[in-house]
């Protein structure tokens, strides 16, 4: 595709964290591009705003219980409407569109991906679950298609622009940034008290409450890991955490002759979407950028794995492979859930996710059905441990 | 050139920091690169002991009082011998090689990087004086030969890196990064006081004693901005000093969308030196890279330009355009060299760059001619100012 041309976007998740900045990003390029496809779980309202918006040809609700309403809010409107999670992985494999943005929460993103590689789409990827419940089958995949990943996360989008004009085989080394979450400085002791609000509390980047959890545990950095081993095609002992509290080194690459490069920015996820979409060229930003002096210490640090067990978990479970990482992950949501209502302690989400991995069946070499049944049994192993440590 | 064929090399000014380090970079990479010209000003013995270690065609020694000593240590050798200036100038366009390393003190550099472009050689650049001094037309012939200019200077590699895969066109400001040098945390009055051995003592490079106290008086890093002003066509306007003392990160490039990319490493010039001859390939380094929780705190802040009034006078003089940049230069050396004999203090370096600059005629568009010219009516009137400062 030209660059000239509109580039027709499916965005997926549209009324979440990432998908409201793609909005974003698309209305700040109306001459380049198009909202075509707008998909959200349960938010249909805003999902009908944003349809008004941007008169997409479709929208999906995954929730079927507000098809309806979403319907009659878009009756006097072109737009199609349809409902169900099928509905959302028919549209990322069969609607008229050049780019899909993935920014569904967890395992949800993973059938919408497969269908949209089967169609040789491109995708930014911004739902990193798809890597780390199935990197193998996706890379698989991606070989003998013509679709290709760009990713949105700030730290993959930052190995991605280090990568760009350079030899993957003289890259030696991912240096993947953390910022450590709101509890890099707690004792353990302090760890075991903290609540909701204090984990929702991130220092640096506004997120949705899924991931904003995932980096309070570190969870979602062990999750980057998995996924670019997946992504960049490195092996997780050349992958190194390094913990950076300020978030403005979103992630570096080492090559062989010593040099390491890095990528910087304010930590605002708008850039590394606008990279995302723009690619291969950089669109021009109106915001003010970088002021290194505005942060003018920033530090680096190797991360703590006994307070933050969920990480080693990441390293241990794609070590072990087959469908290891896709028990992490199921068990991780599950945790994770069941800490937003209250019903766990912080502390405990590295218990579930322990005895999960521990009591589900392993398989070496899964395919996508054998991925779903893992999803589902490791979900039901990991409510069965809630239900216990509740009794 | 293939990547796997011999790349010959010709040092200039083999026997100073940067020429023994490219030697050593030649030495690790027996089988990739091989020495066919050494240089040096004076130190004949250096000279003779590289010759007889590295075998090169031709051997030049600059003063030709060294001549007949230099000859008869090579005598039971295969290795020719010259002497002059002239006779380097001649080696650098006529020799037999592929690379040519400049790595003279100051503006020695001029003529011989000249004759190499007209012989469409390529050049790893490590005598920014050449840009400094006749910039403008070097660009121009650089722009109708086949020669290319690979940077060997720290920041400009770096700054080269980042461009790596880049558009130009997309690059919207380089951030050149300075140590600060050893005067950085001085007061003013405490600037009046400080000894040659003071300004000898650069907290993390090691490198000749020129470029050492350019380096203290931060006149290197307003050559380096003008250096990077023709080696990357871009305007002083968007070249901005930040101080960095921890020499960690090189130089960094920031990008029309918000992106900024640095290229990191340990202080030592080994690391660009291999880049430059590498280049386009990066040579594994046996050496440890860079380990960032050694350096867990990196700082940034803004240059001083009160204390350090050459650093502005560069920006004043690439402003002026024409032969502003050859008198600074010319001031520069004589005042550099007037100091480290303990003829003036350290901060009356600018007052002689200051008054030279006023002083020396103006010329809008020199050719060749009339820089050499301007660098001997610039040294001259400097001599004058240091003669009648010492009155």
């Amino acid at each position: 595709m030209k660059d000239s041309e509109l580039k027709r976007i499916a965005v997926l998740g549209s009324t979440g964290s990432i998908g409201t900045q793609t909005l974003d990003i698309i209305a700040e390029y109306p001459s380049m591009f198009k909202a075509s496809v707008l998909t959200a779980r349960s938010k249909w309202q805003l999902l009908a705003e944003q349809a008004r918006k941007f008169l997409p040809d479709l929208v999906v609700i995954a929730d079927e219980a507000f098809y309806t309403p979403l319907k009659e809010a878009l009756a006097d409107t072109p737009v199609k409407v349809a409902a169900g999670d099928r509905a959302i992985a028919d549209a990322a494999g069969e609607a008229d569109y050049d780019i899909v943005v993935t920014a569904m929460v967890g395992y949800s993103g993973l059938l919408p991906t497969i269908r949209a590689i089967e169609a040789g789409k491109t995708i930014a990827l911004a739902n990193k679950e798809t890597l780390v419940v199935a990197g193998q089958l996706i890379t698989g995949m991606l070989a003998s298609s013509a679709s290709e990943i760009v990713p949105v996360d700030s730290e993959h989008s930052a190995i991605f622009q280090c990568l760009r004009g350079e030899k993957r085989s003289e890259a030696s080394k991912i240096l993947l940034t953390a910022s450590g979450g709101p509890f890099r400085t707690l004792s353990a002791e302090q760890l075991e008290k903290v609540t909701v609000a204090d984990a929702l509390r991130h220092p640096n980047w506004s997120m949705g409450a899924k991931v904003t959890i995932d980096s309070a545990s570190m969870m979602n950095k062990g999750f980057e890991m998995i996924e670019a081993k997946w992504l960049f095609g490195c092996q997780p002992e050349n992958i190194e955490i390094v913990v950076h509290p300020q978030s403005i080194v979103h992630s570096m690459v080492e090559f062989v002759d010593g040099s390491i490069k890095a990528q910087l920015g304010v930590p605002d996820m708008h850039l590394p979407i606008r990279y995302a979409l723009g690619f291969p060229q950089r669109l021009p930003a109106s915001q003010a950028p970088l002021q290194l002096s505005q942060y003018s210490t920033l530090t680096f640090e190797a991360p703590d794995y006994a307070k933050f067990p969920l990480l080693g978990y990441a390293f241990d479970a794609i070590a072990k492979g087959g469908n290891m990482p896709c028990i992490l992950n199921a068990a991780n949501e599950k945790a994770v859930a069941a800490f937003l209502k209250g019903r766990i302690r912080f502390v405990e989400m590295p218990v579930i996710a322990q005895e999960t991995m521990l009591r589900t069946p392993f398989i070496a070499d899964p395919d996508l059905p054998q991925l779903v049944a893992t999803h589902e049994e490791a979900s039901r192993i990991a409510d069965d441990i809630l239900t216990r440590m509740q009794a």
